[in-house]
């Protein structure tokens, strides 16, 4: 891959973990756009990257562009963005977004979707983040999964249409996950007992998910439907409506699957 | 320990890991009841017990009786369960019941708490299970903080009223995460995906959560209320009412907190 010129457009939490995945993989990285200068420069310094905060500013020269934005940023800024590089590989890192987000006018399309949750504190270990590469040609899909390779174990080609479901089910697996160990914390703290009460907890049920379906490894009121435990806890819940409607569905859910 | 004489009532997921990390520990077990033949029979043999399916016929001149059933059983049961034993220590492992769901016949009520999700196929490590005991006298106090340090080092004293809100706020890190891994899975299905895919995904949030407070964690649409992916998860989960709601309702949550 060290022949390749690749710059990152953009310098949020994935961009970041990616580029720096990148340069502990030898990689060069030419240059880092961000609009915030801050950030720009510290991953440009993580990297040993040029780096810019105009879009006009951003070499033309480069044969990977990976477009790390938020969706509606990439679509506000995409005729910024591919000015003047329509003949570079484009890829962007959108779990949402289709292939065809990037216009007629790029002639290699591309994206590379690492699944997981990033951000700029933490560092990730790449190795086992399965990552999902789409293009509109085979030359490119194979550039990109060598790309991939460098720094992860797990890569897939996948359809846009896929892509966009494992996105969906990404939220529910780690966004509605973290924030119920949110609303957990928010119960503990009523009572002044500390969030570190539930950590054996939060690992054992997560290493179940990794050898039992989630579907058996289920435990507690809602699969059983203990009407008398559930109704104790929405009464605990009186004075939270909106948790206690959480509590509700959810729980009608577990004992519906 | 060895001195006391202990019994199970209740060979369930809870009876087993909790019996299994004394017998690991040399805590004798004198007798396992069960209603059902097999479960008493096994978990007596794992841990060189006698069994019996019959409550009449545990034996009465034991120390400390765990009492590890269901809630509802519990209570039903509860003549039979205490019948010649008024001045033994009876504990028992609930969450949601009180110090005082023990009649006032007996005199040394107790309450054995591990916090945490319990299958009998899985072994659990106790050494960092937080256990939540309580009685109502200091001499049982002492003792079941003994009993519980023989397997963990995370014993604490817990009121009736804080142990409830801990059960309902574990109810939300554990039962409601795993539903959440099981709804992704549901979502996977339908394309032909594997849950594997999450893995990574499911392991990083659950190690965020080690370290930072997950209301910090939160990544993904909601967090940043992104209008537009939100749309395309609902009209996605156009089929699923029931998802679309949850995912309504928690994404309101989240983008509230």
């Amino acid at each position: 891959m060290k022949e390749n010129k690749i710059v990152f457009i953009g310098a949020g939490n994935l961009a970041t973990n990616l580029a720096e995945a990148f340069h502990d993989r030898h990689i060069k990285i030419a240059q880092i756009y961000s609009r915030t200068e801050d950030s720009a420069k510290t991953l440009a310094k993580a990297v040993e990257a040029d780096y810019t905060t105009e879009l006009e500013s951003v070499i033309n020269d480069a044969d990977i562009y990976i477009v790390a934005l938020k969706d509606d940023a990439l679509v506000e800024l995409m005729p910024q963005i591919i000015a003047g590089k329509e003949n570079a590989l484009m890829a962007h890192t959108s779990g949402s977004l289709p292939l065809n987000v990037w216009p007629d006018s790029v002639k290699r399309k591309g994206v590379f979707y690492p699944l997981q949750t990033f951000s700029k504190q933490r560092k990730v270990d790449f190795l086992n983040i399965p990552t999902f590469i789409e293009s509109n040609n085979s030359a490119d899909n194979q550039l990109l999964k060598e790309l991939a390779s460098c720094v992860t174990n797990n890569v897939s080609e996948l359809s846009s249409e896929k892509r966009r479901q494992i996105h969906l089910a990404a939220v529910f697996a780690c966004n509605f996950t973290n924030h119920m160990y949110a609303l957990a914390e928010k119960l503990l703290q009523q009572y002044g007992m500390p969030f570190s009460y539930m950590l054996p907890l939060i690992e054992e049920t997560e290493r179940k998910a990794q050898v039992l379906s989630p579907k058996e490894a289920q435990t507690g009121p809602a699969v059983r439907y203990d009407e008398k435990i559930i109704n104790k806890h929405l009464e605990l819940l009186s004075n939270e409506p909106e948790m206690q409607e959480i509590y509700k569905l959810i729980s009608k859910s577990i004992h519906k699957l």
